[in-house]
Protein backbone atom coordinates (compact mmCIF):
# COMPACT_ATOMS: atom_id res chain seq x y z
CA UNK A 1 0.00 0.00 0.00
CA UNK A 2 2.70 2.35 0.84
CA UNK A 3 5.61 3.28 -1.65
CA UNK A 4 8.61 2.03 -0.48
CA UNK A 5 9.16 0.50 2.83
CA UNK A 6 10.83 2.74 5.83
CA UNK A 7 14.19 1.54 6.97
CA UNK A 8 15.99 1.36 10.46
CA UNK A 9 18.73 -0.50 11.51
CA UNK A 10 19.13 -2.06 14.96
CA UNK A 11 22.82 -3.40 16.63
CA UNK A 12 21.79 -6.73 18.51
CA UNK A 13 22.12 -6.63 22.31
CA UNK A 14 23.21 -9.41 24.47
CA UNK A 15 20.43 -8.37 26.74
CA UNK A 16 18.10 -9.89 23.87
CA UNK A 17 19.85 -12.62 23.43
CA UNK A 18 18.67 -16.26 25.33
CA UNK A 19 20.64 -19.29 26.30
CA UNK A 20 20.10 -20.89 22.70
CA UNK A 21 22.22 -18.01 21.63
CA UNK A 22 19.76 -16.36 19.47
CA UNK A 23 17.50 -13.28 19.56
CA UNK A 24 14.36 -14.44 22.10
CA UNK A 25 11.65 -14.25 19.98
CA UNK A 26 10.01 -11.72 21.77
CA UNK A 27 12.04 -9.12 21.25
CA UNK A 28 11.14 -8.93 17.32
CA UNK A 29 7.93 -7.38 18.60
CA UNK A 30 9.77 -4.50 20.27
CA UNK A 31 11.58 -4.32 16.81
CA UNK A 32 8.45 -3.95 15.23
CA UNK A 33 7.77 -1.14 17.78
CA UNK A 34 10.76 0.53 16.61
CA UNK A 35 10.00 0.29 12.79
CA UNK A 36 6.46 1.66 13.28
CA UNK A 37 7.86 4.50 14.87
CA UNK A 38 10.15 5.28 12.83
CA UNK A 39 7.91 4.94 10.14
CA UNK A 40 5.95 7.65 11.71
CA UNK A 41 9.08 10.54 12.76
CA UNK A 42 9.98 10.06 8.48
CA UNK A 43 6.58 10.91 7.46
CA UNK A 44 6.91 13.82 9.72
CA UNK A 45 4.84 12.34 12.58
CA UNK A 46 6.37 11.51 16.06
CA UNK A 47 4.28 8.53 17.84
CA UNK A 48 4.84 10.75 20.61
CA UNK A 49 2.83 13.39 19.80
CA UNK A 50 0.04 11.31 19.10
CA UNK A 51 0.00 10.02 22.88
CA UNK A 52 0.48 14.10 23.87
CA UNK A 53 -2.42 14.75 21.30
CA UNK A 54 -4.66 12.72 23.21
CA UNK A 55 -4.33 9.47 21.32
CA UNK A 56 -3.32 6.11 21.56
CA UNK A 57 -2.57 3.50 18.88
CA UNK A 58 -3.62 0.35 20.44
CA UNK A 59 -2.26 -3.35 19.45
CA UNK A 60 -4.83 -5.18 18.62
CA UNK A 61 -2.92 -8.23 16.38
CA UNK A 62 0.51 -9.27 16.76
CA UNK A 63 1.94 -12.11 14.01
CA UNK A 64 5.10 -13.23 13.49
CA UNK A 65 6.95 -15.60 11.33
CA UNK A 66 10.52 -16.54 12.03
CA UNK A 67 13.05 -17.89 9.29
CA UNK A 68 16.14 -17.81 10.49
CA UNK A 69 17.22 -16.55 14.00
CA UNK A 70 19.78 -13.11 14.85
CA UNK A 71 22.65 -12.99 16.72
CA UNK A 72 24.70 -10.62 19.37
CA UNK A 73 26.46 -8.17 17.35
CA UNK A 74 24.68 -8.10 13.98
CA UNK A 75 23.27 -5.42 12.80
CA UNK A 76 19.24 -6.23 11.38
CA UNK A 77 17.45 -4.01 9.17
CA UNK A 78 13.94 -3.46 9.78
CA UNK A 79 11.46 -2.49 7.08
CA UNK A 80 8.23 -0.97 7.88
CA UNK A 81 5.31 -0.43 5.55
CA UNK A 82 1.46 -0.23 5.76
CA UNK A 83 -0.16 -2.79 4.84
CA UNK A 84 -3.92 -1.37 5.28
CA UNK A 85 -5.24 1.46 6.49
CA UNK A 86 -8.82 2.44 7.29
CA UNK A 87 -11.00 5.02 9.05
CA UNK A 88 -10.48 2.77 12.35
CA UNK A 89 -7.46 -0.06 12.00
CA UNK A 90 -4.38 0.12 10.54
CA UNK A 91 -1.86 -2.56 9.63
CA UNK A 92 2.20 -2.03 9.46
CA UNK A 93 3.67 -4.52 7.74
CA UNK A 94 7.74 -5.44 8.59
CA UNK A 95 10.70 -7.74 7.50
CA UNK A 96 13.69 -7.81 9.60
CA UNK A 97 16.79 -8.25 7.32
CA UNK A 98 20.63 -9.93 8.38
CA UNK A 99 21.81 -6.56 7.55
CA UNK A 100 25.09 -7.89 6.44
CA UNK A 101 23.85 -10.74 4.42
CA UNK A 102 20.32 -9.59 3.50
CA UNK A 103 18.97 -12.91 4.60
CA UNK A 104 15.30 -12.50 5.53
CA UNK A 105 15.14 -13.28 9.62
CA UNK A 106 11.44 -12.47 10.19
CA UNK A 107 8.21 -11.43 9.03
CA UNK A 108 5.01 -10.07 10.16
CA UNK A 109 2.33 -7.58 11.52
CA UNK A 110 0.69 -5.64 13.92
CA UNK A 111 -2.93 -4.31 13.46
CA UNK A 112 -3.88 -1.51 15.56
CA UNK A 113 -6.87 0.70 16.70
CA UNK A 114 -7.12 4.43 18.30
CA UNK A 115 -8.54 5.06 21.53
CA UNK A 116 -8.64 8.47 23.24
CA UNK A 117 -7.27 8.82 26.94
CA UNK A 118 -10.24 6.51 28.62
CA UNK A 119 -9.67 3.70 26.44
CA UNK A 120 -12.55 4.56 23.82
CA UNK A 121 -12.22 3.46 20.29
CA UNK A 122 -11.91 6.37 18.35
CA UNK A 123 -11.28 7.45 14.32
CA UNK A 124 -7.53 6.96 13.37
CA UNK A 125 -7.06 11.53 13.67
CA UNK A 126 -7.19 13.00 9.97
CA UNK A 127 -3.55 14.64 10.27
CA UNK A 128 -2.51 11.15 11.04
CA UNK A 129 -4.22 9.51 8.50
CA UNK A 130 -2.60 12.31 6.16
CA UNK A 131 0.75 12.11 7.19
CA UNK A 132 0.81 8.08 7.12
CA UNK A 133 0.76 7.98 3.31
CA UNK A 134 1.42 11.39 2.11
CA UNK A 135 2.30 10.36 -1.62
CA UNK A 136 -0.62 8.55 -2.11
CA UNK A 137 -2.79 10.77 -4.66
CA UNK A 138 -6.45 9.47 -1.93
CA UNK A 139 -4.68 11.40 1.13
CA UNK A 140 -4.61 14.97 -0.77
CA UNK A 141 -7.75 14.70 -2.55
CA UNK B 1 -6.55 -31.26 21.05
CA UNK B 2 -5.45 -32.05 24.68
CA UNK B 3 -7.91 -32.91 27.53
CA UNK B 4 -7.83 -29.58 29.68
CA UNK B 5 -5.62 -26.70 29.66
CA UNK B 6 -2.60 -26.40 32.16
CA UNK B 7 -3.16 -23.41 34.40
CA UNK B 8 -0.26 -20.81 35.55
CA UNK B 9 -0.74 -17.81 37.67
CA UNK B 10 1.73 -14.68 37.37
CA UNK B 11 1.53 -11.73 39.05
CA UNK B 12 1.79 -8.78 36.28
CA UNK B 13 5.44 -6.76 37.28
CA UNK B 14 6.11 -3.47 37.05
CA UNK B 15 8.86 -3.85 34.24
CA UNK B 16 5.85 -5.20 32.00
CA UNK B 17 4.37 -2.34 32.32
CA UNK B 18 4.88 0.65 29.38
CA UNK B 19 4.10 4.34 29.60
CA UNK B 20 0.79 3.03 28.52
CA UNK B 21 0.23 2.36 32.25
CA UNK B 22 -0.73 -1.40 30.71
CA UNK B 23 1.53 -4.49 30.25
CA UNK B 24 3.61 -3.68 27.07
CA UNK B 25 2.75 -5.98 24.22
CA UNK B 26 5.18 -8.69 23.61
CA UNK B 27 5.60 -9.87 27.00
CA UNK B 28 2.50 -11.65 26.22
CA UNK B 29 4.78 -13.75 24.07
CA UNK B 30 6.52 -14.59 27.34
CA UNK B 31 3.63 -15.27 29.48
CA UNK B 32 3.39 -17.98 26.26
CA UNK B 33 6.80 -19.23 27.26
CA UNK B 34 5.84 -19.99 30.65
CA UNK B 35 2.54 -21.16 29.71
CA UNK B 36 4.28 -24.06 27.83
CA UNK B 37 6.84 -24.71 30.22
CA UNK B 38 4.19 -25.21 32.65
CA UNK B 39 2.43 -27.50 30.27
CA UNK B 40 5.68 -29.57 29.70
CA UNK B 41 6.69 -29.95 33.45
CA UNK B 42 2.60 -30.93 34.23
CA UNK B 43 3.13 -33.57 32.02
CA UNK B 44 6.46 -34.37 33.26
CA UNK B 45 8.69 -33.31 30.82
CA UNK B 46 10.78 -30.72 31.57
CA UNK B 47 11.65 -28.34 28.53
CA UNK B 48 14.97 -27.64 29.99
CA UNK B 49 15.90 -31.38 29.93
CA UNK B 50 14.48 -31.37 26.07
CA UNK B 51 17.89 -29.08 25.67
CA UNK B 52 20.11 -31.05 27.89
CA UNK B 53 19.03 -34.15 25.30
CA UNK B 54 20.16 -32.25 22.24
CA UNK B 55 17.21 -30.69 21.33
CA UNK B 56 15.88 -27.42 20.91
CA UNK B 57 11.96 -25.85 20.33
CA UNK B 58 12.38 -23.15 17.62
CA UNK B 59 9.64 -21.06 17.40
CA UNK B 60 8.50 -20.74 13.74
CA UNK B 61 5.52 -18.71 14.33
CA UNK B 62 3.77 -16.85 17.11
CA UNK B 63 0.16 -14.64 17.09
CA UNK B 64 -1.60 -12.70 20.14
CA UNK B 65 -4.94 -11.08 19.72
CA UNK B 66 -5.07 -8.46 22.52
CA UNK B 67 -8.50 -8.52 23.78
CA UNK B 68 -8.36 -5.84 27.08
CA UNK B 69 -5.26 -4.78 28.89
CA UNK B 70 -3.32 -6.53 31.89
CA UNK B 71 -2.41 -4.11 34.31
CA UNK B 72 0.19 -3.76 37.38
CA UNK B 73 -0.30 -5.87 40.31
CA UNK B 74 -3.06 -7.89 38.77
CA UNK B 75 -2.53 -11.44 38.79
CA UNK B 76 -3.14 -13.13 35.36
CA UNK B 77 -4.15 -16.85 34.30
CA UNK B 78 -2.22 -18.27 31.92
CA UNK B 79 -4.16 -21.28 29.82
CA UNK B 80 -2.03 -23.53 27.60
CA UNK B 81 -2.96 -26.13 25.04
CA UNK B 82 -1.73 -28.45 22.62
CA UNK B 83 -4.05 -27.27 19.20
CA UNK B 84 -1.40 -29.87 16.99
CA UNK B 85 1.29 -32.31 17.24
CA UNK B 86 2.47 -33.74 14.35
CA UNK B 87 5.78 -35.47 14.02
CA UNK B 88 7.56 -32.18 12.83
CA UNK B 89 5.25 -29.45 14.32
CA UNK B 90 4.03 -28.70 17.24
CA UNK B 91 1.40 -25.57 18.07
CA UNK B 92 0.54 -24.37 21.53
CA UNK B 93 -2.62 -22.78 22.22
CA UNK B 94 -2.41 -19.97 25.36
CA UNK B 95 -5.48 -17.45 26.50
CA UNK B 96 -4.65 -15.11 28.74
CA UNK B 97 -7.22 -14.15 31.76
CA UNK B 98 -7.33 -11.58 34.83
CA UNK B 99 -7.89 -14.18 36.87
CA UNK B 100 -9.79 -12.20 39.22
CA UNK B 101 -12.48 -11.42 37.08
CA UNK B 102 -12.08 -13.78 34.41
CA UNK B 103 -12.05 -11.78 31.53
CA UNK B 104 -10.25 -13.16 28.56
CA UNK B 105 -7.04 -10.28 28.11
CA UNK B 106 -5.19 -11.88 24.90
CA UNK B 107 -5.01 -15.41 23.37
CA UNK B 108 -2.82 -16.59 20.42
CA UNK B 109 -0.64 -19.29 19.65
CA UNK B 110 3.37 -20.33 18.82
CA UNK B 111 4.01 -23.13 16.13
CA UNK B 112 7.58 -24.86 17.09
CA UNK B 113 9.39 -26.74 14.60
CA UNK B 114 12.40 -29.25 16.59
CA UNK B 115 16.21 -29.20 16.10
CA UNK B 116 19.33 -30.55 17.42
CA UNK B 117 21.93 -28.76 18.45
CA UNK B 118 23.71 -27.56 14.94
CA UNK B 119 20.42 -25.98 14.06
CA UNK B 120 18.67 -28.86 11.47
CA UNK B 121 15.32 -30.04 11.74
CA UNK B 122 14.55 -32.85 13.47
CA UNK B 123 11.34 -35.00 14.07
CA UNK B 124 9.82 -34.26 17.61
CA UNK B 125 11.38 -36.63 20.33
CA UNK B 126 9.07 -39.78 20.69
CA UNK B 127 9.47 -39.45 24.56
CA UNK B 128 8.58 -35.93 24.38
CA UNK B 129 5.05 -36.46 22.33
CA UNK B 130 3.97 -39.63 24.63
CA UNK B 131 4.41 -36.97 27.41
CA UNK B 132 2.34 -33.98 25.84
CA UNK B 133 -0.96 -36.20 25.33
CA UNK B 134 -0.60 -38.36 28.17
CA UNK B 135 -4.45 -39.03 28.10
CA UNK B 136 -4.83 -39.37 24.33
CA UNK B 137 -5.47 -43.21 23.14
CA UNK B 138 -2.89 -42.89 20.70
CA UNK B 139 -0.49 -42.86 22.83
CA UNK B 140 -1.24 -45.40 25.12
CA UNK B 141 -1.76 -47.97 22.08
CA UNK C 1 16.30 -2.81 60.71
CA UNK C 2 13.36 -4.39 59.94
CA UNK C 3 12.45 -7.70 61.88
CA UNK C 4 12.51 -10.60 59.07
CA UNK C 5 12.90 -10.23 55.42
CA UNK C 6 9.98 -10.68 53.49
CA UNK C 7 10.17 -14.10 51.14
CA UNK C 8 8.93 -14.08 47.25
CA UNK C 9 9.50 -17.16 45.34
CA UNK C 10 10.02 -16.80 41.51
CA UNK C 11 10.78 -19.56 38.30
CA UNK C 12 13.75 -18.66 35.85
CA UNK C 13 11.91 -17.40 32.75
CA UNK C 14 13.59 -18.19 29.61
CA UNK C 15 13.38 -14.59 28.26
CA UNK C 16 15.90 -13.89 31.14
CA UNK C 17 18.71 -15.93 30.20
CA UNK C 18 21.30 -14.73 27.90
CA UNK C 19 23.33 -16.67 25.19
CA UNK C 20 25.96 -17.23 28.50
CA UNK C 21 23.18 -19.72 29.30
CA UNK C 22 23.06 -17.73 32.87
CA UNK C 23 20.21 -14.92 33.81
CA UNK C 24 20.74 -11.78 32.37
CA UNK C 25 22.26 -9.06 35.00
CA UNK C 26 19.74 -6.26 34.84
CA UNK C 27 16.72 -9.07 35.79
CA UNK C 28 18.31 -8.97 39.39
CA UNK C 29 16.94 -5.37 39.22
CA UNK C 30 13.24 -6.51 38.00
CA UNK C 31 13.83 -9.84 40.87
CA UNK C 32 14.68 -6.64 43.48
CA UNK C 33 11.32 -4.93 42.99
CA UNK C 34 9.62 -7.87 42.68
CA UNK C 35 10.68 -8.36 46.16
CA UNK C 36 10.18 -4.90 47.46
CA UNK C 37 6.72 -5.01 45.96
CA UNK C 38 6.23 -8.00 47.68
CA UNK C 39 7.45 -6.43 51.01
CA UNK C 40 4.89 -3.67 50.61
CA UNK C 41 2.06 -6.55 50.18
CA UNK C 42 2.88 -8.58 52.87
CA UNK C 43 3.44 -5.25 55.46
CA UNK C 44 -0.53 -4.45 53.99
CA UNK C 45 0.07 -1.51 51.65
CA UNK C 46 0.10 -1.66 47.79
CA UNK C 47 2.91 0.06 45.80
CA UNK C 48 -0.25 0.42 43.15
CA UNK C 49 -2.03 1.96 45.97
CA UNK C 50 0.60 4.00 46.77
CA UNK C 51 0.57 5.69 43.20
CA UNK C 52 -2.85 6.09 43.08
CA UNK C 53 -3.01 8.22 46.09
CA UNK C 54 -0.39 10.45 43.85
CA UNK C 55 2.98 9.21 45.32
CA UNK C 56 6.16 7.57 43.39
CA UNK C 57 8.61 5.63 44.77
CA UNK C 58 11.45 6.28 42.55
CA UNK C 59 14.97 5.06 42.49
CA UNK C 60 17.69 6.97 43.77
CA UNK C 61 20.62 4.57 43.51
CA UNK C 62 20.52 0.51 42.77
CA UNK C 63 23.41 -1.90 43.29
CA UNK C 64 23.89 -5.29 42.88
CA UNK C 65 26.87 -7.92 43.64
CA UNK C 66 26.54 -11.02 41.44
CA UNK C 67 28.23 -13.87 43.14
CA UNK C 68 26.75 -16.79 41.23
CA UNK C 69 24.60 -17.51 38.32
CA UNK C 70 20.83 -18.10 37.98
CA UNK C 71 19.86 -20.84 35.11
CA UNK C 72 16.55 -21.51 33.24
CA UNK C 73 14.19 -23.30 35.53
CA UNK C 74 15.33 -22.81 38.84
CA UNK C 75 13.56 -21.48 41.68
CA UNK C 76 15.41 -18.09 42.94
CA UNK C 77 14.32 -16.88 46.43
CA UNK C 78 14.13 -12.68 46.41
CA UNK C 79 14.81 -11.84 50.62
CA UNK C 80 13.65 -8.30 51.00
CA UNK C 81 14.35 -6.48 54.30
CA UNK C 82 14.39 -2.52 54.85
CA UNK C 83 17.59 -1.37 55.32
CA UNK C 84 17.70 2.10 56.31
CA UNK C 85 13.82 4.44 56.65
CA UNK C 86 14.41 8.35 56.97
CA UNK C 87 11.85 10.70 56.52
CA UNK C 88 13.03 11.38 52.62
CA UNK C 89 14.76 8.18 51.96
CA UNK C 90 13.87 4.62 52.29
CA UNK C 91 16.29 2.14 51.49
CA UNK C 92 15.23 -1.73 50.59
CA UNK C 93 18.26 -4.65 51.00
CA UNK C 94 17.50 -7.49 48.74
CA UNK C 95 19.30 -11.26 48.84
CA UNK C 96 19.01 -13.90 45.86
CA UNK C 97 19.20 -17.98 46.75
CA UNK C 98 18.89 -20.88 44.45
CA UNK C 99 15.98 -21.96 46.82
CA UNK C 100 16.75 -25.41 46.38
CA UNK C 101 20.66 -25.45 47.28
CA UNK C 102 20.03 -22.61 49.37
CA UNK C 103 23.18 -21.09 47.41
CA UNK C 104 23.61 -17.24 47.77
CA UNK C 105 23.17 -15.58 44.08
CA UNK C 106 23.52 -12.09 44.17
CA UNK C 107 23.02 -9.25 46.85
CA UNK C 108 21.76 -5.20 46.38
CA UNK C 109 19.96 -2.31 47.66
CA UNK C 110 18.02 -0.16 46.32
CA UNK C 111 17.83 3.60 47.52
CA UNK C 112 14.15 5.21 47.17
CA UNK C 113 12.84 8.79 46.93
CA UNK C 114 9.38 9.67 47.33
CA UNK C 115 7.78 12.35 45.15
CA UNK C 116 4.36 13.50 43.72
CA UNK C 117 3.03 12.85 40.52
CA UNK C 118 4.80 16.24 39.12
CA UNK C 119 8.04 14.46 40.27
CA UNK C 120 8.74 17.39 43.67
CA UNK C 121 10.42 15.49 45.98
CA UNK C 122 8.04 14.64 48.87
CA UNK C 123 8.40 12.94 52.48
CA UNK C 124 7.42 9.51 52.64
CA UNK C 125 3.70 9.36 53.49
CA UNK C 126 2.88 8.88 57.71
CA UNK C 127 0.55 5.54 56.57
CA UNK C 128 3.28 4.14 54.39
CA UNK C 129 6.21 4.47 56.77
CA UNK C 130 3.71 2.74 59.73
CA UNK C 131 3.39 0.05 57.37
CA UNK C 132 6.75 -0.63 56.42
CA UNK C 133 7.91 -0.96 60.13
CA UNK C 134 4.70 -2.33 61.98
CA UNK C 135 6.37 -4.11 64.83
CA UNK C 136 9.19 -2.19 65.78
CA UNK C 137 9.67 -0.65 68.84
CA UNK C 138 11.35 2.11 67.05
CA UNK C 139 8.49 3.10 64.73
CA UNK C 140 6.05 3.60 67.65
CA UNK C 141 8.26 5.78 69.78
CA UNK D 1 42.20 5.79 33.44
CA UNK D 2 41.17 6.18 29.87
CA UNK D 3 41.57 8.88 27.53
CA UNK D 4 38.43 10.07 26.76
CA UNK D 5 35.52 8.17 27.02
CA UNK D 6 33.50 5.97 24.33
CA UNK D 7 30.23 7.41 23.05
CA UNK D 8 27.37 5.69 21.94
CA UNK D 9 23.69 6.98 21.14
CA UNK D 10 20.49 4.99 21.25
CA UNK D 11 16.96 6.18 21.06
CA UNK D 12 14.53 5.07 23.40
CA UNK D 13 12.68 2.86 23.26
CA UNK D 14 8.40 2.38 24.09
CA UNK D 15 9.32 -1.01 25.84
CA UNK D 16 12.05 0.21 27.68
CA UNK D 17 9.05 3.00 29.20
CA UNK D 18 7.35 1.50 32.53
CA UNK D 19 3.86 3.12 33.63
CA UNK D 20 5.42 6.00 35.43
CA UNK D 21 6.22 7.38 32.29
CA UNK D 22 9.53 6.85 32.34
CA UNK D 23 12.96 4.31 31.41
CA UNK D 24 12.66 1.69 34.27
CA UNK D 25 15.61 1.48 36.62
CA UNK D 26 17.03 -1.95 34.91
CA UNK D 27 17.32 -0.62 31.45
CA UNK D 28 19.96 1.28 32.34
CA UNK D 29 22.05 -1.50 33.29
CA UNK D 30 21.37 -2.69 29.33
CA UNK D 31 22.22 0.59 28.13
CA UNK D 32 25.91 0.15 30.39
CA UNK D 33 26.31 -3.04 28.16
CA UNK D 34 26.23 -1.33 24.79
CA UNK D 35 28.33 1.00 26.41
CA UNK D 36 30.54 -1.48 26.96
CA UNK D 37 30.29 -3.00 23.81
CA UNK D 38 30.95 0.02 21.81
CA UNK D 39 33.81 0.61 23.66
CA UNK D 40 35.30 -2.67 22.90
CA UNK D 41 34.32 -2.30 19.35
CA UNK D 42 35.88 1.25 18.57
CA UNK D 43 39.26 -0.38 20.38
CA UNK D 44 39.16 -2.93 17.69
CA UNK D 45 38.38 -5.89 19.91
CA UNK D 46 34.98 -7.60 19.07
CA UNK D 47 33.10 -8.84 22.64
CA UNK D 48 31.87 -11.52 20.70
CA UNK D 49 35.05 -12.30 19.33
CA UNK D 50 36.36 -12.67 23.35
CA UNK D 51 33.33 -15.07 23.60
CA UNK D 52 34.23 -17.14 20.25
CA UNK D 53 37.44 -17.55 22.02
CA UNK D 54 37.09 -19.26 25.25
CA UNK D 55 36.65 -16.30 27.62
CA UNK D 56 33.77 -14.36 29.38
CA UNK D 57 33.06 -11.53 31.01
CA UNK D 58 31.24 -12.07 33.85
CA UNK D 59 30.03 -9.43 35.87
CA UNK D 60 30.49 -9.13 39.76
CA UNK D 61 29.24 -5.78 40.68
CA UNK D 62 26.57 -3.57 39.29
CA UNK D 63 25.83 0.31 40.82
CA UNK D 64 24.11 2.87 39.20
CA UNK D 65 22.95 6.77 40.65
CA UNK D 66 19.91 7.41 38.77
CA UNK D 67 19.75 11.57 38.87
CA UNK D 68 16.73 12.12 35.92
CA UNK D 69 14.16 10.35 34.37
CA UNK D 70 15.08 9.66 30.14
CA UNK D 71 11.58 9.11 28.48
CA UNK D 72 10.44 7.84 25.28
CA UNK D 73 11.59 8.36 21.37
CA UNK D 74 14.71 10.73 23.67
CA UNK D 75 18.06 10.29 22.37
CA UNK D 76 20.21 9.45 25.26
CA UNK D 77 24.00 9.49 24.79
CA UNK D 78 26.37 6.92 26.44
CA UNK D 79 29.83 7.72 27.27
CA UNK D 80 31.49 4.41 28.58
CA UNK D 81 35.66 4.62 30.13
CA UNK D 82 37.54 2.59 31.75
CA UNK D 83 37.91 3.14 35.38
CA UNK D 84 40.22 -0.06 36.47
CA UNK D 85 42.01 -2.61 35.07
CA UNK D 86 44.16 -4.82 36.70
CA UNK D 87 44.83 -8.64 35.85
CA UNK D 88 41.64 -9.74 37.20
CA UNK D 89 39.32 -7.35 36.94
CA UNK D 90 37.98 -4.66 35.03
CA UNK D 91 35.77 -1.75 35.92
CA UNK D 92 33.84 -0.30 33.49
CA UNK D 93 32.26 3.71 34.06
CA UNK D 94 28.93 5.01 32.49
CA UNK D 95 27.21 8.18 32.04
CA UNK D 96 24.36 8.69 30.45
CA UNK D 97 22.61 12.10 29.12
CA UNK D 98 19.62 13.16 27.34
CA UNK D 99 21.64 13.93 23.84
CA UNK D 100 19.59 16.83 23.49
CA UNK D 101 19.82 18.87 26.87
CA UNK D 102 23.53 17.23 27.81
CA UNK D 103 21.38 16.58 31.05
CA UNK D 104 23.34 14.02 32.80
CA UNK D 105 20.43 11.60 33.33
CA UNK D 106 22.49 8.21 35.98
CA UNK D 107 26.01 7.00 36.32
CA UNK D 108 27.38 4.12 37.09
CA UNK D 109 30.03 1.01 37.03
CA UNK D 110 30.10 -2.52 36.36
CA UNK D 111 33.08 -4.50 37.75
CA UNK D 112 33.66 -7.52 35.50
CA UNK D 113 36.00 -10.71 35.88
CA UNK D 114 36.97 -13.27 33.54
CA UNK D 115 36.31 -16.75 33.11
CA UNK D 116 36.53 -19.51 30.84
CA UNK D 117 33.81 -21.60 29.62
CA UNK D 118 33.87 -23.76 32.38
CA UNK D 119 33.49 -20.43 34.95
CA UNK D 120 36.69 -20.95 36.20
CA UNK D 121 37.88 -17.59 37.18
CA UNK D 122 41.15 -16.39 34.85
CA UNK D 123 43.61 -13.71 33.74
CA UNK D 124 41.75 -11.30 31.29
CA UNK D 125 43.70 -12.04 27.81
CA UNK D 126 46.96 -10.09 26.80
CA UNK D 127 46.04 -8.75 23.69
CA UNK D 128 42.50 -7.91 25.32
CA UNK D 129 43.86 -5.74 27.66
CA UNK D 130 46.58 -4.19 24.91
CA UNK D 131 43.78 -3.21 22.94
CA UNK D 132 41.35 -1.79 26.35
CA UNK D 133 43.59 0.63 26.83
CA UNK D 134 46.26 1.11 23.27
CA UNK D 135 47.31 4.77 24.13
CA UNK D 136 48.38 4.67 27.55
CA UNK D 137 51.88 4.21 28.34
CA UNK D 138 51.48 1.76 31.37
CA UNK D 139 49.92 -0.55 28.98
CA UNK D 140 53.44 -0.96 27.48
CA UNK D 141 55.26 -0.99 30.09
Amino acid sequence: MSASPVTLRVRVRYAETDQMGVVYYANYLIWFEMGRAEYCRQMGFSYANLESNGFRLMVADAHCRYKAPARYDEVVRIETSIQELKKKTLVFGYKIFNDTTNQLLAQGYTKHVCTDLQGKLVRLPESFMACLLPSSPGAHA
